[in-house]
């Protein structure tokens, strides 16, 4: 159902720590927590003995012992106690899987161990943590499929219509847009000069005419999406704004999705009350995708989109993103 | 699983105008709403692009403009503008459905468009809106199939024992009824002489002394039952009482029924505190009607109705009314 | 699904009189009451005319009259009167059921009448009604199978980590038991010499130094589990604390079960403030069990508990328990 051969973002790197987090993950209830050493360990939220949730137990150091009958694995998921017995059988094993700890996030391999690469963690993220930069994060919780959001935001004609109030302008559905495959990734690029500022770009730079605006997508299967964003007044290629939308869109469930956001500027650093401006206007905007893919979902369950039988201009790249990912299920 | 080539009753007249009302009819999700010139208009709730339900669009004039990409529709279903594109296929359409404007309600009809005939509208309904009659309607929402409602009111001994603090007497349970099939309709009649008013007739008509009641149940397939009812002090022949209770049972889902009905009474036409008293009144009785309905649906989902090996004599007008469904489920 | 000839505890005595009490108990919906003498009856929730759910009605003497068609059925399901209608065909009778009002419980009987016996109550429920001894019981509502609370009881190892703060001490989880099946029963037995008391031991007993802990667990197949305990300070063998555990684990559906458990005892049988300390000892216990089988129940939904592949010592009980009910439904 889900590609396991990749990293899935789990949580922000500051959400887990000494109390075990539980959370599912492509279709797999995991948990995560951190040594004592602060490193972050993953293991399936299930004991091998009564099938337990290893949630309900505890840490004991590094170890994790199950609430029902106080079975105990280590962090690499060796069971090193069960009570009342002294042998104990290598079989007798919890499950782990690869953990990074990048650029402010967790992410989590479910398949393959000896694939798991650190070096496949998608390179735009690393603006989150890139010295002189503001990060910015979120979280929401969408009930649709992930693939539902990679084609949103593949086709970012929708912000002039859903998003009126933050990020849409009219130019945003009257420029069109060139979509390339790159290797592995699709690169959607469009140019809007001359156009009006978007609220939220006024909000946030003080624009009082209008503006060129730069909106470059990369799509990273199986779900992540980074946009490089600048906007300048109309002809000067003065960039007053600089940020990138980083989208990590994490299958929960074949019906929900864990919508991890990023948004690194590159200006007005340390103005802390824009920070807040941001968050406020980007959870808005998510909200408003949220809205409409809860209801496009409850639609597909009856109606599957593969049925539909027209296409607009700007359905290139999520459509070559859909082949991407069938392809990786193909090969998994 | 749902008769397509006939009319339901999708709404009360005054409920659609400039804002989009949706609604599940016979398992489609449609929207309804009313053009400048007041005309009503049924699309299916879903925009052929990606699926997104139109119902989070706006009206544009006459047209409606889905909510998450801009393709805009005219009330006819044609796509009449797709942003960022200039050809429109002509395959670019939303579904449309037949609707009428009748006797107070809005009717549509989901199946062939050729087939829909506002003159196959049940003919009592016009009652609602006859000269010198009083017209009442209410809407009551069960967890249930339609036909359990069918079943219902093709039976009406049951108002001795789920009604008796309204329209229930012993007389209805104990008076044998007579069963006609005529043309596409079922006839079921019961005269009921000197006996005890149901204490709803007594509120409405001021009856202090046994009555003959009359009772003529009409059942239109799939959904319609229209009933005639006059009641008179024994012997008298003086109608105090006449009404009739008309019923849509308009199917939602498989489990779920918008039970719409009307109460058009020929006497004490200007009674506005007996007119409140009636929409309590009937309002209680078939919140009786839903809560018995309701439990029974929980049950046939574990044990079909066919399985059942007993009937009563009055089960034979529901049992015919099945047939007539069923037949007209084969020619669909 | 569930063995059908068996007793199954469906109501605490007390809970039955003469108002109708509705019940689902091993995937039946049935009703309950008393007649006027006081014998409780067992009758399924269905009206074998439309299936309308007698719980709907109400009882008019011993007979119980349906709320839709006032259809009446006496106590032995015999139909007594269909309004409208003289003749009563013998197939026209509501489904009863064989009942016991034993040792403060109600006991039901789904399967084949003729195989229905009173002695094969288990045995040791009589404790709730002995003389000279006080009884208590109480019910907690749980969502997973009633074999995952049989294996939760027959491996009380569990105790040391799940109850740490009731009956739960380290002993039981480090002291190994010993498994016998006799006849139709399972029995496990553990005496744990020179242990701390559990907290919930010290409250009722007034321990102050180590004990030596009996516990002797007996399964009835296919849901009963009757615990003998008895506690003495440390070498004395003076019992101070004296109780069984009984524990009635009633099907309801796949996913749900009636937990209806006892705890007389044959120590300080005025003392009401104790009973009221074990009362809320007991029920914090038990919810810490349904705490955890809540969840395992729910990872079980996916990973069926068939494909584990470690085992303990303590599962040996548990998993004859399974290997007997097993072979009850293979006999049914």
């Amino acid at each position: 159902m889900f590609p396991k051969n990749c990293w899935y973002v789990a949580a922000a790197s500051q959400e887990i720590g000494r109390t075990i987090l539980k959370r599912t993950i492509a279709q797999e209830q995991i948990i995560l927590y951190r040594t004592e050493a602060g490193d972050p360990v993953c293991m399936l939220d299930m004991c091998p003995h009564r099938h337990a949730p290893l949630s309900l137990g505890r840490l004991v150091g590094d170890a994790v012992e199950c609430g029902y009958h106080g079975i105990t694995y280590d962090c690499s998921g060796k069971c090193i106690r069960i009570p009342g017995e002294s042998r104990i059988l290598e079989r007798f094993a919890a499950t782990t899987y690869p953990v990074a700890d990048c650029w402010g996030f967790i992410w989590v391999w479910l398949g393959e161990r000896a694939k798991a690469d650190e070096k496949l963690v998608p390179e735009p993220w690393h603006w989150q943590t890139e010295p002189g930069w503001c990060p910015l994060d979120g979280y929401v919780h969408v009930n649709g499929h992930y693939q539902l959001l990679v084609d949103n935001l593949l086709d970012l004609s929708h912000e002039a219509f859903a998003h009126k109030n933050t990020i849409g302008n009219d130019a945003v559905a009257e420029t069109p847009c060139t979509t390339t495959v790159k290797g592995d990734t699709i690169e959607v690029f469009r140019f809007m000069k001359n156009c009006q500022p978007p609220k939220l770009f006024v909000r946030a730079a003080g624009f009082d005419s209008n503006i060129d605006r730069h909106q470059k997508i990369t799509f990273y299967p199986p779900c992540f999406v980074a946009i490089e964003v600048w906007a300048a007044p109309a002809g000067t290629g003065d960039k007053r704004l600089i940020w990138w939308v980083l989208n990590a869109l994490t299958p929960e469930t074949a019906r929900s999705t864990h919508y991890f956001w990023g948004l690194p500027r590159g200006f007005k650093q340390d103005d802390r009350e824009l920070t807040d401006q941001l968050r406020v206007g980007i959870n808005r905007t998510f909200g408003e995708d949220k809205a409409i893919i809860e209801q496009q979902q409850l639609i597909l369950d009856r109606v599957p989109l593969e049925k539909r039988s027209v296409f607009t201009p700007a359905d290139q790249a999520p459509t070559r993103a859909r082949q991407m990912v069938a392809a990786m299920l193909n090969q998994n």
